[in-house]
């Protein structure tokens, strides 16, 4: 049994110390009406109060019921907010994007991610980041978009677990009992693009990562090998969004 | 003497096993008109001919002088090239932003960023980084904006030494000449808005990061105190721009 009350105070204390660190007080959060972006933002509201002010960011790509369930959390937990939305700057753009929905996905990932460091900067505050570790392992997130941020409290729970988490501090059922979404266009879900549920990924991915796993093991443990293929494939075709840039090394001589 | 030759050739390497190490053959370079990304263009083009596209991407705010310079370079180099104004994105956003030069600056440089990232998407293209080591140490540039991308061939070089590289790699008289500017706005330069010029900024540098020099050595070699003071103030509030995200450790119990 995992206990959430202690880790829900481990990752309270986490935030307060690492923005306390920075030298700010305020925090902002994207919200998107999914159960990332609510378990951080309960979490925040939970750590700073009235220094947290959250920022929903639609689309004409995501769906109503999305911000719907943004608003449901910030009136249930009394938080601030202001809904931005990325329209007109994705409309600016999108005759160049050749009606190709990743692209069109990632470019707006980016315009919430500017949009969020706008505010962020407007407010003086720090980006708090809502990427689960199951979405940075599989690289299932826009690198320097929805990924972009300055700390992140669950960018080591598996999404999978995350909704027991998000249970304990009250997430409404709203939101616990829609399918994960990106929500890049309306009627996405995350588990038919990946084809595996997350419980299912997660369940190897702890093996592989976490207990360090071969392949062979896994074979062994009852997974199949199609899915064992496709996770190590995804962990190192993504691995780049989770490092910083290389630079040229020079010998001056 | 610098052996900018053997350097030159350096970075190409570079480049080649970079790109190579990554599975592409094509790049993507966002072209300013200044003298970062010229040169960066022309070793790309030395390192992969005709597998370079770059990217013009003036603003309303930008110079026009400052895309002529761009155009310039492709056509001496024989660079492939596409212009793709950020404007459009930057007026659906601008009422939000207090009319401030700051926020507005930071804006335009993940606007840009969005743009080469679609371009090098639909070109299946790696990003070259264009920031000098000065830029990085001294913070004077946007996180998830013009910092972002995928290699850097000149992150450890100083400004006040790429001038003379820029010469030998044939970078036209024009950008040589012209005062270093973030093109935020018409006019903007850069050494008036930090106060004190690239070369003398890089000589203490040089000695403090390079050298590890403390401050009573730099003071005993004659450098400015209030310099001194001003460049290890930018290099401390700003290296969280050349950090990933803070990830909270969990201890499940």
């Amino acid at each position: 049994m995992i206990n959430w009350e202690d880790i829900k105070n481990q990752l309270i204390i986490f935030l307060k110390e690492e923005v306390k660190k920075t030298g700010h007080e305020k925090v902002t959060v994207g919200l998107s009406g999914g159960l990332d972006s609510a378990v951080v933002a309960v979490l925040c509201k939970e750590a700073f109060g009235d220094n947290l002010n959250c920022v929903l960011m639609p689309s004409q790509f995501s769906s109503l019921s999305s911000t719907e369930h943004a608003i449901e959390v910030c009136e249930k937990f009394d938080i601030k907010y202001e809904i931005i939305p990325i329209e007109p700057m994705v409309s600016a753009y999108i005759e160049n994007m050749d009606e190709d929905k990743l692209r069109i996905g990632n470019f707006s990932a980016r315009m919430r991610m500017s949009v969020l460091y706008d505010v962020s900067s407007r407010e003086k505050s720090i980006v708090v980041g809502t990427s689960n570790k199951s979405e940075l392992l599989l690289g299932y997130g826009t690198i320097f978009g929805d990924i972009a941020c300055a700390i992140n409290p669950i960018g080591e729970m598996y999404k999978s677990d995350e909704f027991d988490f998000a249970r304990t501090l009250g997430v409404p059922e709203s939101i616990l009992s829609k399918p994960p979404s990106a929500d890049l266009w309306e009627g996405q879900s995350d588990e038919e693009e990946l084809g595996y549920s997350y419980k299912h990924m997660d369940d190897v991915l702890k093996q592989m990562v976490d207990n360090g796993k071969s392949k062979d093991e896994l074979l062994a443990l009852g997974f199949e090998e199609e899915l064992i293929d496709l996770l190590t494939y995804r962990i190192k075709a993504n691995a780049f969004k989770g490092k910083l840039p290389t630079i040229a090394n020079i010998k001056w001589n």
